[in-house]
């Protein structure tokens, strides 16, 4: 139950933490702020040792998982949790491209990442490994759903003892999608920045291994996989433009310390890529920041549909939008409606169906294509980061319904000629 | 709309299609019934010239998806429909392993196959690539669910018109996820051997192609690369003993026939594998023949929670049959109540959530193990075949439910204080 301290082995390219704000540095332990300026830590590497031995031929000859890339990521063993986390297809999106009149339109989709079909598997899988390595046999986190799902699939994998924290009005299929392996549920009357709150203090008390919380500084480095990633699928080149979800903003910071990481170590040329964020109108603090010039973040209660991104209180906003800011992106947000009908234009044309926030990911990038804000011969890739089938209310009821027929030819016809009528009267192209 | 003619291009590894009963050969067209006879057609390689310039490195040299197994699927484009779909985990099964007293066990995992979570999508992934070139602009499918789901969203990629029948009970998860990609759907009033009668009918008037009906000869293939998939990443080795769910008979024939295709060609030594298939009491046509020594399938009504594979008619029931005879395996059938239990095993011992079907199949090895009818020293693997979140009523009511607390300190100690005496007053093993 307790964290031992472990100096990292000579496998090992972390040195140690470092925080982000002062400097200060730390052994490899369970912590994640600074004692001196309350400042967040991360993980800190030798990458000019690193960059001396990595070759593309290595990484690709290593697993298909995320953990090809493990010289990248805080931990030691040399057999890490591989549940084939990780390398989700990049798929080129013709379809939706000239739908939005773009011309290199990629998909990196992690609705079906696995084991639970969201990014945070990538985060889980190295946060938990972390955490066997420091001694940690309980895990936890604060979750709105989808970390819910990863931590408790991975622990039940990995045989550690589990309590996880979720917001008490979650959808139906992330709840379910947790119980399902067993762990502690708590469901917290209140929002996701109260359960958070409440996760520090049980983080202080319990010496459980908060994925989140204490072993941030470890878990979040996983999202850098996404980076690395896309650059590998590209053939070894960045793309132009970068769009993705903004919830915390870890995820879209470490997606670019991924690119800058690959680039200093020399495995792909340097190019600026334009980092553009998605947020939900019912939370989105750091676009309203951004749009208003701010760099400090004005903390909001969330009201959207797009759950699994609504955090008032984003841990890593101001550097979400350092990074948009000087890489020339945006961070845009969009209102309920135009989450939905983003859900079914991806559906519709490229076959991925995605939960409310790659509904906001996909609504904004059509709203940046149209104020002329992603260049249409702009390689652009899109981050896609979780699966529909876990948020199925927010379509219900916009989707239409089938067709009850008896099991009779002549039923069908008059069926099917009564939906070609329909067609004909109703038919309404989508989001276009 | 019409089917063309197309001859087998010189990419093209087969020749044609041949009645599996009466050995009458025809032409690569949309048929699936012999003229003569009324056997069932399959395609047809020139294996003996594959074998001359295939090896276990040009394989590997291939795309990460089903692709890479081109050269033995029923296909003539070298750009075929790939949006992933494949190359999904064999994972180590150890702690399953542990509790049900075996020593290797592996699961396949197609719960996380691309894009819609089941295997299905490797059969439309074959079939829409051979619809294209045959010529066909609408495609259906007569459905128990994940074929609906995975036709609809690879029509949709693809740009392909899309009409797919269902029984009209089927789980809300499975109706959404076809919905949501644009499809007509005709949901009938009746069980899916009458939606299934009624598709042939529209087959012969509508010129369509029916994936499962038409296009049966080119869509089973697909099925063969669950066979090849598991030999390569068992190092290019034989498994000793299979365990496969049974809905038509289709998809254990195919394994059978994609580890027979790999020995023939050289790529992996000869072995006898042991075939074993697993039915839901409430349909299992084919393990009541097999357990009364019948060589014919006396057809049923179904009445299971295992949806997926409730095909009372099975169309390849009495090839699956002889395929467990001449093997040495069985064919068993556990109750509703086992199957949920078999869906919760797998997901608190191996963090993999399944749909029905998949807890159909845990449920029969552990049947299969306990009967002594799986050795230890096998190595045994289980093939998982969809995904939990489709089938979420299943398990609702067998799960338990979250704690629900305030956001503070104390109302979470004392949840998990109660938690904790619960779990010591009501604990019992899973399953053992």
């Amino acid at each position: 139950m307790t964290a031992t301290i472990t100096a990292p082995s000579r496998q090992a390219n972390f040195t140690g933490l470092k925080c982000k704000e002062c400097g200060a540095e730390y052994e490899a332990q369970a912590i994640h702020v600074c004692e001196y300026c309350f400042g967040p830590l991360e993980v800190k590497y030798d990458l000019s040792q690193l960059a001396k031995t990595i070759t593309r031929q290595t990484i690709e000859a290593g697993p298909n998982s995320i953990w090809r890339y493990r010289s990248f990521l805080p931990v030691e063993t040399n057999t890490p949790i591989d549940v084939g986390t990780g390398m989700t297809p990049l798929l080129k999106a013709n379809r939706l491209a000239r739908q939005l009149g773009l011309k290199h339109l990629y998909i990196k989709n992690d609705a079906v990442n696995m084991p639970t079909l969201s990014f945070k598997d990538r985060v889980v899988s190295v946060a938990l490994t972390r955490a066997q390595e420091l001694g940690f046999t309980t895990v936890s986190c604060a979750s709105t759903g989808n970390l819910a799902n990863s931590t408790a699939a991975i622990a039940a994998r990995a045989g550690l003892d589990c309590c996880v924290f979720i917001p008490s009005d979650l959808e139906a299929g992330k709840v379910l999608g947790t119980l399902i392996y067993g762990p502690t549920v708590m469901a917290v009357n209140g929002n996701y920045d109260q359960v958070n709150r409440l996760c520090s203090e049980v983080a202080n008390t319990h010496g459980w291994g908060f994925v989140n919380i204490n072993l941030r500084p470890y878990y979040s480095e996983g999202s850098k996989t996404l980076g690395y990633e896309v650059i590998e699928q590209l053939g070894w080149e960045l793309p132009d433009h970068i769009v993705a979800p903004l919830a915390s903003g870890s995820l879209f910071t470490k997606i670019y310390k991924g690119f800058r990481e690959f680039i200093e170590v020399g495995l792909v040329a340097d190019k600026a890529v334009r980092c553009s964020g998605a947020q939900a109108l019912g939370c989105s603090p750091i676009a309203s920041a951004f749009s208003e010039g701010r760099d400090f973040i004005n903390p909001v209660k969330p009201s959207t549909i797009a759950k699994s991104i609504a955090i008032g209180n984003p841990a890593d906003g101001v550097y979400a939008l350092d990074i948009a800011r000087k890489t020339n992106g945006n961070i845009e947000s969009v209102n309920d409606d135009e989450i939905v009908a983003g859900i079914k234009l991806l559906a519709e044309t490229e076959g991925i169906f995605t939960e409310t926030a790659g509904g906001t990911t996909i609504a904004v990038l059509k709203k940046l294509v149209e104020a002329g804000k992603i260049d249409p011969e702009e390689k652009t890739v899109v981050y896609i980061t979780g699966n529909g089938l876990k948020t199925q209310e927010a379509v219900q009821g916009y989707i239409g319904e089938p067709l009850t027929i008896e099991p009779k030819l002549d039923a069908f016809e008059r069926a099917l000629e009564r939906s070609r009528t329909l067609e004909r009267l109703e038919w309404q192209p989508v989001l276009v």
